[in-house]
Formats: C-alpha cells, structure tokens, sequence
C-alpha cells in the first residue's frame, strides 16, 4: 500500500468500475473502493474529486481529437475530418467494451452524470470547432460541424451501449450522421 | 412588502435582470435583488433556488414546445414538427429581446451557467422527441429530429444573441437548419 504506488490510479478505478457493476454505483462508497484497491481514501482523493469523475476520462478525448484534426489531410471537407475525430474517440472508449456499455448505462440512469455528460461534449465541441478554425474553416462552418460530430458521437454511443455486444461503435458514427442528413434535408 | 404579494416572483425577476446588466451577474446577490424589488431575501428564495435559476426560465419552453408538437398537422415530417415547436420557442423567449441578448452573454460568460443551459437542452430534446413518439414517429428517427432541432435551436441562439439588434430569433432556426443539412450532406 504505497503512497507511491505509481498505478495507483488505474488500480483505484479498476477497483471502481467493479464495484460500480457489482453492487451498483450509488451503494458504491470511496471507502469500498479505496478498500478493493488496497489503497486509503487519501489516496482516491489525490487522484478524483469523486467517484463520479471515475467515470469520465478527463480530457483525453479532447486532446486525441485535436490531434486527428490538426493532422487531417488538408482536402478534406469539415465534416469528414470531424468524423475521423470521432471515430478515434470511438475506438479510445471502446478499449474495454464491456465497461463502456456499463458505463453508458450508469450514466443513462442518473440526471446529475447525464449532465455532466452533456458538459463533457460540450467541451469536446469547442475543441473540434477551434481545430476546424485553425484549418481555416471559416467560424460559423466550423461550430456546425463540430456539434454535429459531437452529437453523432452522443447518439451513436447511446445506440451502441443498448445494441447487440458484437457491434462496433466507430461504424455506427457514419450510420447516424447519414440518418442526421437525411432528417435535416427533410424540411 | 407584503408576504403574499402576488408578483413577488415577476418583481424579483425583473430586479435580478436590471442588477445583472447594471453591475454584472457575478457582483449581484440575492440581498441586492431583493433590496431592489422591495422584499426580503426569504421571499427571493420561496420562488429561486439561487440566483443562477433566475436566467432559466424553468419547464415553461418545453411545455410549449409539447403543446406544438402535438398538435401539429399530421402529415407533417418530423423534422418540420420540431421546428415549429423550436419557432415557438424562440418567439417566447424573445418577447424581451434585449433582456434574451444580454441573458446569452452572462451564461456564455460562466462555465457552470453553459453547463446548465446544456442540461435543460437536454430535457427539450427528451420532450420532443418523447412528443414525437406519440405521433407514431419511430424512436431513433424521434430522437434525431428532436436532437437536431434542439442543436439548431441552441446554434440559432448564439449565434443571433451577437448577432445586430434588427435581427428576429425565429427565421434563423431554419438557417442553422439548412446549414446543419449541407455540413452533414458533405460526407
């Protein structure tokens, strides 16, 4: 039980995520978690504000989509280099399906963590929008692709988490914006 | 300063929106507000949570927005549905128009605020789509047009809150709209 312990983190939220699916994340404490990861809750704390914040990957998505926009070809149309964005982000969250699956159905259960859900592809839009800018896209363009991928990215992993286990998250990215599309052009 | 005064909340309301604009959201408190309409702090918090649900209109939009959807003629695309309901909305909240101009600027300015007008994005799109449904729209496709319709609702928002003062809120849903389909049309 090293304060040191350098996966510390990872080990806090491994221990997290079962216990979030073994017995449920509101009958979860810090305590339980500290106590399954053999750590003290003075360690959790120097690693999440809460449990919540377990389940949300920090920043790393933004950073991972910024770097897919900044290295797109240059030809590309807006709208593709945000899906390419988001597909990458698809495959970084879907590392460990089972979990993500588990995740997105804690999240769908609990108002609080579905808006600090929304707050996160919030943040995320403003990423992709600012990536387009610096692409020179020019700023109105750059605002509408960017929420439109950020919503294909919401409504896909809300589809996916409910789907069958051997579908793939990534694909369904182009299924929704094409189903986007098509209602838009419907007026 | 009677305890029963029947526009106690529209006072209080109205002194919040004057103290915002005079000396900023972050310098006004609730002793201010209430100072400022004639009442006590006590009164201010039997109708507001905090000072921050001043900005929010509360559930008003998506009652309304419900009423339009349902009824809507029936041989309307669901697309069109949600953009009356979401022309309705705009029309309700610029009855004040300087007041809806500088209401976008305070929460654009404020993290927590963003979040919150995010959060109550969320229960528009959950009604209309909800609303959708009930006109026999099958669900993902209710949940795309409810979705878009609130994005274009949100976009159209920001966007003609910087926008000049001669500008209307309601024709600019359709503009985003369009925009909306062309970005996603060039996949």
């Amino acid at each position: 039980m090293s304060r040191w312990d350098p996966d510390a983190k990872g080990r806090l939220a491994e221990a997290a995520r079962t216990l979030f699916i073994e017995q449920g994340f509101d009958r979860t404490t810090v305590a339980d978690i500290a106590t399954r990861a053999g750590l003290t809750e003075r360690t959790f704390f120097r690693h999440f504000t809460d449990k919540r914040e377990v389940l949300f990957a920090g920043d790393m998505l933004s950073g991972r989509m910024s770097d897919v926009v900044a290295s797109a070809p240059s030809d590309l149309a807006p709208i593709e280099v945000v899906t390419l964005a988001v597909e990458d982000a698809c495959d970084a969250i879907t590392s460990s399906p089972d979990w993500s699956r588990d995740r997105a159905r804690i999240v769908a259960e609990h108002a609080d963590l579905r808006e600090r859900e929304l707050a996160k592809m919030g943040v995320l839009a403003a990423a992709l929008a600012e990536g387009l800018r610096a692409r020179d896209v020019p700023a109105s363009t750059a605002v509408v692709a960017a929420e439109l991928g950020v919503l294909a990215f919401r409504l896909a992993y809300e589809r996916w988490a409910v789907g069958p286990r051997s579908e793939r998250l990534a694909p369904m990215v182009r299924v929704v914006l094409a189903e986007l599309a098509d209602v838009a052009g419907h007026r």
